[in-house]
């Protein structure tokens, strides 16, 4: 369950984070919660960078099937954070993607995150092979065949 | 309780405001919950630029007492959306702020606000006067005296 | 501007409210836009009480056009909460509902609010009357004409 | 990082769950971000019966350091939830939560977590050694030394 801090040299995809102060929580740091909206805007916008805008949400093709979070650092409210996310592996029905939060002034990473995703069948909700078009979307977008 | 459209040229306070994928509820909008998270954060921005980083939340001296938000038009993901913020008016004890969240591109207005804040003493939590200092720092930074 | 606090006997629709850790901002309190996540899930129970469930959250017919909310004391981790919700008033297009959060044991009210809700096509989104039923299931939840 | 079913006979704490119709998303399901708002709520009712109402929130000694999530199976609005929590295993630092989303009507398990906490300074927020006493009422709670 121990997730290796990746090579950051690997990530073609970064998003800068806006905090909100309602994330804050009562300890006086980003609420554990929060980091996965964080990292869900992350995953919106690869998709949308890896297939083209706009996507059609209520046609969904892939669901979560496991996520695995290091809390390495507290965020406080006045960190500049980015959330970097990539394509880090494909199976046959499913794919795995990688994603550090990372605070952009000192480069501390305050945490890594890896998530497994199940293509499914949008009308029976079943999982589907992966297609070749978005196999081939993920190898153009990062650069090299999985 | 109808809240007319302001000037827009009367606001000096500008944030960009980032949309997170799960701030879109079941209809494809912004969940209307979502818009005071919004507000919330252009309060925060506001207050620090007005009265200078660090502020100390964890010994606030001012608390919400009244909200009245009009929805003018639904926001979706994708938009690029930013707050609008000033101190509209001052009282003995307290003091209202106005907000706007518009979207940029299109120049729409989405939603205006206003939120009535009350001067506390961080240790009772009663009502206090607004001290000189406060006065002073939105007078200065809105241009002109209340 | 100001909410009068309502007769609390007018009320016929309560439900507990389950806070939830990271409601609680870094003030200690149940922060300001959750108050509006309570209220939406009274109003989403209210309506599924008044018309019957399942409502058809993909086919909505009404939206919020109005929020007014009083914050009267804040809410802590460990309070038990509930809200009541009602339809004071009957427009044209429009109705409004009025609700307290009211915490169980000591009675008190938190809050207070106002909202208006505008019936809409839910092709075209634009403003429409309010059909005979709407305003008959309306009448025989709340025991009166508007 | 494949998450097994655990033995539900295993856990003794039990919390229902209430939804709030904001923690549905676009797809018509609880998003997936909500989820650890579950299991925050379930973890802080835990930490109380384990160790006796009220926690110094402030004061805190214990941080998240991994959160392991699997999603079996979506939750919609309107299912009748529950959290089950246990700690699960105590190592010199380090404690290890697991915790299971459960719809009450169908029996169904929705989504499986496991958490592992360290203890910290509140002070220095370095990590320390656990406690004779959380130990204590850790295995006081569960039944059974660790």
């Amino acid at each position: 369950m121990e997730i290796q801090t990746p090579d950051l040299s690997l990530f073609h995809h970064r998003s800068d984070l806006q905090l909100r102060f309602n994330d804050v929580d009562v300890l006086g740091h980003v609420n554990n919660t929060v980091y996965f909206s964080f990292y869900d805007t992350g995953k919106a916008l690869y998709f949308s960078d890896v297939q083209g805008w706009p996507v059609d949400w209520r046609n969904v093709d892939r669901v979560i099937a496991n996520v695995n979070c290091a809390y390495i650092a507290p965020i406080h409210f006045g960190d500049d954070m980015e959330v970097l996310t990539r394509c880090s592996s494909i199976g046959n029905k499913s794919f795995t993607l990688q994603q550090v939060l990372r605070e952009k002034r000192s480069g501390q990473i305050k945490s890594v995150c890896q998530t497994v995703m199940v293509a499914i069948d949008p009308v029976t909700q079943r999982a589907v092979e992966l297609t070749p078009e978005i196999r081939k979307a993920f190898a153009d977008y990062e650069g090299h065949e999985f």
